[in-house]
């Protein structure tokens, strides 16, 4: 059993993972008092007025004149806010880049690859929800199995698509869902099956991205098919003579440059931010060392920790558009009767988290310590590679359709408390941060990244396995969550603005 | 062919459903002029002032003098909203009651009676949904064969439940229809499946709602249980216990007055509110009547004629009720960059419907002309016997969930552009405006009240057709939907409020 992690080789502290007395050894150092478990420890002299620095990064300023081996929580450590002093680009790591490492993925023909290869049956509307399922249910192991590269016909099922504006950001938001499903390197072909009447449109849809009708994408309507059962019928003709074409691809050794992978968290504890957190910001720095691409989301998660995102962002255009994400949060929040008031809780603080930088820097180290090259709205196609941040709520569900469609074709996913998570068409890993989690429930976790806390794996090592992972999972090695068939019905596209 | 629509003996308008040529005779009077499709016709002398009257409702006022015959539109009849005047009241209709009329159902230990004779599985959270799911599909026909009084196990899964405030009118809403499913007589048993880390906690609503597990009212939680696998299986096993108790229900007779219809429309078209949407109306008058409870909903599409259901509502209370509900949503659409402004269109005018009182006073029809006996927030429990209302959207699949969770134990649908909508447990009877979607749609409408523009029924007639399905359905006789599997696909509680 560890004693302490330490998260960044740049950081002045480290984390007691279990309760230390005082004159305890810490990294050469004796502790200046007990430390509870969670908590930090300086691991040299802090000045006051000197940063002070976890995850890389600066999580606050020392009050006082901090000795090593002194305790470094609320009494020494502040932070304030300073409200429009942003900074951009003033915090650029090298990367080191790297390359060789490949996988076994489907090369599409617009150059895009898959990591999986699905039919897709997507909706416009919870109207067409019942047809789409009944299409998508006909296709059984039997009839598959005359397609051995097809891995199975997916229905994208929601409750949107009416009842809603017609314009703005919520209509515009669905629409980029439905067109970045259609459009995703994990599906061979698509149909899209709507009711004719709805306020989404799948016309509209059409129109608006210049797409017409050809052999693996189709579009019908309920209303002009005349019915359900003629619609599945038709659905059903349809997806048969696209089955054929869809069981033409096949996997082809494609550079791990062509991975992107959806960062996520949910059901968080004490440890995701020691643990699998920064273990998955390790695994995606060496991802982005190959040229791969790395996309954070939870806008509400990282609040806070905005200004650290800005001094990493590679122009101010980037760096801009991250704070133009955060005040549109705070105006949603507000005009919702809500709050992004997240400050660390009298039970972060217990656990060990003193500012708020710290408290987002824990969700944020997902994303490890390279460039942010890119920032997206909800469900935007990511076309910049390396580590990039999409616009969501943390809500899962939400957050990873919006990664999905923006074209993740791999998700990794952090939990302390456990979740039962899996989607379609891109797998979801996920990585337990505590050991308990990962001996409890041992068919849903991937990763254990808890022997960071036992002692078995520094964060370097265990990032290295996520990654190693990605590539495995990527060539089409099950996950946990594909193995129980979880992804049918954890599509929610985010649903922003009134339902009339 | 008819030629004309008459809504209610006390209208003093009637409406074309044909182009009709100068000097046409209609109800004894020659129209003055060329008449087009869907407008309207005075059958008698209106002063100019007096009240110009369809739907047995006030829809404007005669801006000159209008002769018998005239075209009533634009020209003649105009309503200025007077913000503020509401009484209360004013309009109560006596209601002959009449008696006698039954029908077969399961009468449950609280008194109140189902309709159908469910195993309902419901979730709190999207990260349950799959799990749910499995659950509900493991009981497929052979082993249900052996309870041939149980009509299936039901899985209501959402894309809610979490990323949401923990309070306030979001948070209140989604607790109320899970509770409502929970408590629905259509259900002979109950179990709940949640993660464990989700804002929508089950442990909360069983504090809040005093409740206690027990041998039909099961809960369970992903993480408690450890693992999806596991919580299916438990879940399974939990059913199975349930599921021969669920079967010793038996339908007996019961009166009418056990009726609680949900009366709903989607996908409307210029003839909703000519011929359904009356129809049904005059089926909840029959159904009030025997003493039984219409629960109209929809809010933004009853906006500009609340002052008329103020009139007829039983106290300046339950007036007020609606006043505030329509205040709230002009705030919650405000909020949301959005508008509650639906003037008749150019398009709603050419097709011949005048003031906004007319065009929502077509979606109010459904509700018939006796007095209004209670207003309810979205999902709230329907105690209530009359007309009553229900605040929700328009959008059907939201609309829905928050009727049946108030206790609806049967839903009336009507639609002109033709909808596949259904729904569980409550079964949906599906009414066709025109007799055009009723022929090209056999397999989704119970009912064509096309005929009412046709000539083959009166909207009384029409409406004795629907009472009598009510009656007959409610024993247990199959709608279309029902026979087309729907209904495990619409439960889609309404989201108020930010997805964080
Ligand atoms: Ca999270
Ligand atoms: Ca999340
Ligand atoms: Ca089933
Ligand atoms: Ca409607
Ligand atoms: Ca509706």
């Amino acid at each position: 059993m560890t004693e302490w992690v330490r998260l960044s080789p740049e950081d002045n502290v480290v984390t007691a993972t279990r309760a230390l007395p005082p004159g305890h050894a810490v990294e050469g150092v004796a502790t200046a008092g007990p430390i509870p478990s969670g908590h930090k420890i300086a691991t040299r002299s802090i000045a006051a007025g000197e940063r002070v620095v976890k995850y890389a990064q600066m999580i606050g300023l020392a009050s006082t004149d901090i000795a090593p081996g002194e305790h470094v929580h609320t009494h020494n450590l502040a932070f304030e806010a300073t409200a429009g002093a942003y900074e951009f680009g003033t915090d650029l790591r090298d990367v080191v880049p790297a390359s060789g490492d490949t996988f076994q993925g489907f090369r599409r023909a617009d150059g895009r690859v898959g990591t999986r290869n699905y039919v897709a049956v997507v909706t416009s509307v919870n109207c067409s929800a019942t047809a789409a399922r009944r299409i998508a249910d006909a296709f059984g192991p039997e009839e598959l199995s005359a397609y051995p590269n097809v891995d199975g016909v997916v229905a994208y099922v929601h409750g949107t698509g009416c009842g809603m504006a017609g314009d703005g950001e919520g209509f515009e938001a669905l629409q980029r869902v439905m067109w970045g499903y259609a459009r995703h390197p994990n599906h061979a072909a698509v149909l899209m099956v709507g009711l004719g009447c709805e306020m989404n449109q799948i016309d509209w849809l059409l129109d608006a991205y210049g797409l017409k009708q050809g052999p693996t994408f189709r579009v019908m309507n309920i209303q002009n098919v005349a019915g359900l059962r003629r619609t599945v019928e038709a659905g059903i003709a349809r997806i048969r003579e696209m089955l054929p074409a869809a069981n033409e691809a096949a996997r082809t050794s494609c550079p791990a440059s062509d991975l992107t992978v959806a960062l996520q968290c949910g059901g968080s504890d004490a440890w995701s931010g020691i643990t699998a957190n920064p273990a998955l910001g390790h695994a995606t720095d060496l991802l982005v060392a190959q040229g791969g691409t790395g996309v954070l989301a939870e806008t509400p998660e990282i609040y806070g920790a905005e200004h650290l995102l800005t001094r990493r962002a590679v122009s101010e255009a980037v760096g801009r558009r991250l704070v133009e994400r955060v005040e549109w949060w705070k105006d949603y929040t507000a005009r919702n009767l809500g709050s992004m008031d997240n400050n660390p809780s009298p039970g972060n603080k217990a656990g060990g988290l003193t500012t708020i930088l710290e408290k987002s820097l824990g969700a944020a180290a997902k994303g490890g310590t390279t460039p942010l090259t890119a920032v997206y709205k909800y469900a935007e196609p990511v076309m910049t590679r390396g580590f990039t941040f999409m616009d969501s709520p943390g809500y899962d569900p939400a957050s990873v359709t919006g990664q999905i469609a923006g074209g993740c074709n791999l998700v990794c996913f952090t939990t302390g408390r456990g979740s039962a998570f899996g989607s379609k068409p891109a797998p979801t890993i996920k990585v337990a941060t505590n050991a308990d989690l990962f001996a409890r429930m041992p068919e849903d976790m991937d990763i254990g990244a808890g022997e960071i806390l036992t002692g078995g794996a520094s964060v370097e090592e265990k990032g290295r396995e996520i990654y190693d992972t990605f590539l495995r999972v990527a060539s089409g090695e099950q996950t946990r969550s594909e193995a129980q068939g979880l992804g049918d019905y954890e599509f929610v596209p985010w649903q922003i603005g009134a339902v009339m």
